[in-house]
């Protein structure tokens, strides 16, 4: 192996990766709330096309993405395989540290990467209007940035919180024509989370019908759009270069599972999800039926849960304010396929300024929590004196959080 | 040629073009401000290292960039050169627009083009500390960065009116490790310019032996430096594609200069600045010999000025406020190889929005004025039924001016 390896040249992936018969344990499916029946097609088909419900349950191994979703996929895509070797000097550890950048989208994130086929297969089944939830505003602005693109309206219920703490992604949203409210809609004194802003925009799409919702985590299909991450990452490590771990923050799950699921398959490669402690689904919660929103108006899916009336604290991290997880990921945890860990955002911040000043980039909150566990891998293996391939998910850039980093570098963030 | 042309792999450039041996006319030298007598070597060693003080004054038609650079610009290097076939589609034009997109740098704008080989050849000359001043802090964000790459320290004086209206970027330069404070020092009800953060910074690396003065735009080296973006474009445009006409926003120059200069030779290809019309410098200014900064205290400079106490208005495009504009555009601007034009903020951001509903991602606003000037040529190429290539430089987005697009969306903006 060379000793400065170089990402490979890739092709945009054509097709999407599909874990399911990948999994350890089947999938328990999603339960009707009324009737505790497995859910189908008919219950989902006012809220989502019929395309992306025949994705939630495939068994194929691999999914055909269409063309028009390739077009506007090429836009950012592939993006770039990079690594870290300032920060590797800089901790003066034996390990490779790789990283996949999803911050070079427009919307700044992964999210774009799910929101272009779901714009797509909506507009193929001729609903022009859809609603969503958002909770620090990055999946919002990935949907109005691709509804936008297709010509379809975009409503979105933006978690009262993020809503007044991070005003520039309600102007992102309005920039590409969506618009924008505070949710809970029904309480203004709420400072809302995620499973209310879910109810306010499922109940919006429930009753037009114009109208379908869209999800930007948690469900099958949402993973799914997601694994072009991990097939490019595949494709774009050099020669050898095989992970030891594959390391991505968790809210809902989604772009932990972009760059983990295809790798479920190579037994010798662990896969860590990291979450706030303040949030700790997966270290802390229960594995259950639960509802997706608070409300409980979605299906019971089978997941790691903190209670769908838990509200977490408003970190800064909002994107990882959820109080459950998807149920693949939850699979993969529960079968032991899987690691998760929980950090504190203080701990969180200091990796987060560390890479920001050794590698170049300033890193979103919710993948400063990836930061901390590649550092700690990375220190680990320099502890034991030991060559270690780590690959983790660059989710998103911080450049609408930085609120969050003033607050951290005059010491007036929350440990 | 082509109906979909693609834009073409390339390397990172190993030399910068020195447009110095194909100027129209020869550039008239920089004068003391006391003798009126050219400048010399000794008089800029105070602020400059001699590396960069050598290039300013080069007439060799290449300088190699050294290895240490060119390992950190690729962190970034080589930028996307794009077809924006979405906004030819909404226009529909004839014309084929490519953007070069230098808004994927860390910073998020092209300013570290020169913010790196600057820091470098200080470092290398024993510099410890550096002194800038920044305007919408975009060149104090680069600097910073480049800075805490190299291990340097960087205290950067920031226009006052951006500093209040744009607190994000200050919080980037803090991230990096930077200082930050509003300009001019001396007067807190003062809304500062770019002048007067000149004289500030200035002052600060003439009084201190371990500090060296830091300019992101303006002088020839700084344009030198970012000549790795029209190098880059020249070689990704696909076999044949030669453009009609090469556009650029003008502040200083530095973006303008990068992808415009190396362009030069070429007779058959247009050059156009683009600047704000409350800050007209090359469409109303006069020609003549004035200081760069508002206090009197630099060399001058032969170029279009609107007077060194000029006060532009505080528009949202804080990167084009400046009284007046690099020598080497000047010099082509008043030889006639350059075009340049002016417009109200208000076309500005229509430009904006309608480039970020069909491309997808959000300018800069100083980028806009480019994107106004783009849209504006292509629609004039739709009327006189004529092909038309357009190459433009996407200088940076505008994640941290959405402030800026709120008050459009929401009637707020001055025209």
């Amino acid at each position: 192996m060379s000793a400065q390896p170089v990402a490979q040249p890739v092709q945009l992936p054509e097709a999407w990766f599909n874990v399911a018969p990948h999994l350890p344990a089947p999938l328990d499916p999603p339960l009707h709330p009324g009737t505790r029946q497995p859910v189908g097609p008919d219950d989902l088909a006012p809220l989502f096309p019929m395309a992306l419900i025949g994705q939630e349950v495939s068994a194929a191994p691999w999914i055909d993405i269409p063309g028009e979703v390739l077009d506007v996929l090429r836009l950012w895509r592939p993006t770039p395989l990079r690594r870290a070797e300032r920060l590797e000097r800089a901790l003066g550890t034996p390990a490779r540290i790789w990283y996949k950048d999803e911050s070079v989208s427009p919307a700044g994130s992964h999210k774009p990467n799910t929101a272009v086929p779901q714009a797509f297969y909506n507009k193929a089944e001729g609903v022009t209007r859809l609603a969503t939830e958002t909770g620090a505003g990055q999946w919002g602005s990935a949907l109005a940035f691709a509804a936008a693109l297709y010509g379809l309206e975009c409503k979105v219920y933006m978690v009262r919180a993020s809503y007044r703490q991070k005003p520039y992604r309600r102007v992102m949203i309005e920039t590409w024509g969506g618009e924008v409210v505070p949710s809970p809609v029904d309480d203004e004194d709420h400072p809302g989370s995620l499973g209310a802003a879910i109810s306010d925009a499922v109940r919006d799409a429930g009753a037009r019908a114009d109208t379908h919702y869209a999800l930007g985590s948690v469900l099958n299909h949402v993973l799914l759009h997601q694994t072009v991450i991990g097939i490019e990452a595949k494709q774009q490590l050099p020669g050898g270069e095989q992970p030891d771990v594959v390391i991505g923050c968790c809210g809902g799950g989604s772009n932990l599972g972009g760059i983990a699921l295809p790798f479920v398959p190579d037994a010798d490669t662990r896969l860590v999800a990291v979450e706030p402690s303040s949030c700790p689904t997966l270290t802390a919660g229960r594995f259950d039926y639960d509802f997706g929103d608070t409300a409980g108006t979605t299906p019971l899916l089978a997941m790691y849960t903190l209670g769908h009336d838990f509200i977490p604290p408003p970190i800064h991290a909002g994107g990882l304010r959820y109080h459950g997880d998807a149920p693949l990921i939850s699979n993969l945890v529960k079968a032991g396929r899987m690691e998760a860990m929980a950090y504190p955002q203080g701990k969180v911040f200091e990796a987060a300024v560390q890479w920001a000043r050794t590698e170049g980039t300033i890193p979103a909150p919710e993948t400063a929590h990836a930061v901390r566990a590649v550092i700690d891998e990375a220190l680990a293996a320099k502890e034991e004196g030991r060559e270690q391939v780590i690959l983790f998910n660059y989710s998103g850039h911080g450049l609408l959080d930085l609120q969050a980093y003033d607050d951290f570098l005059h010491d007036r963030l929350d440990a």
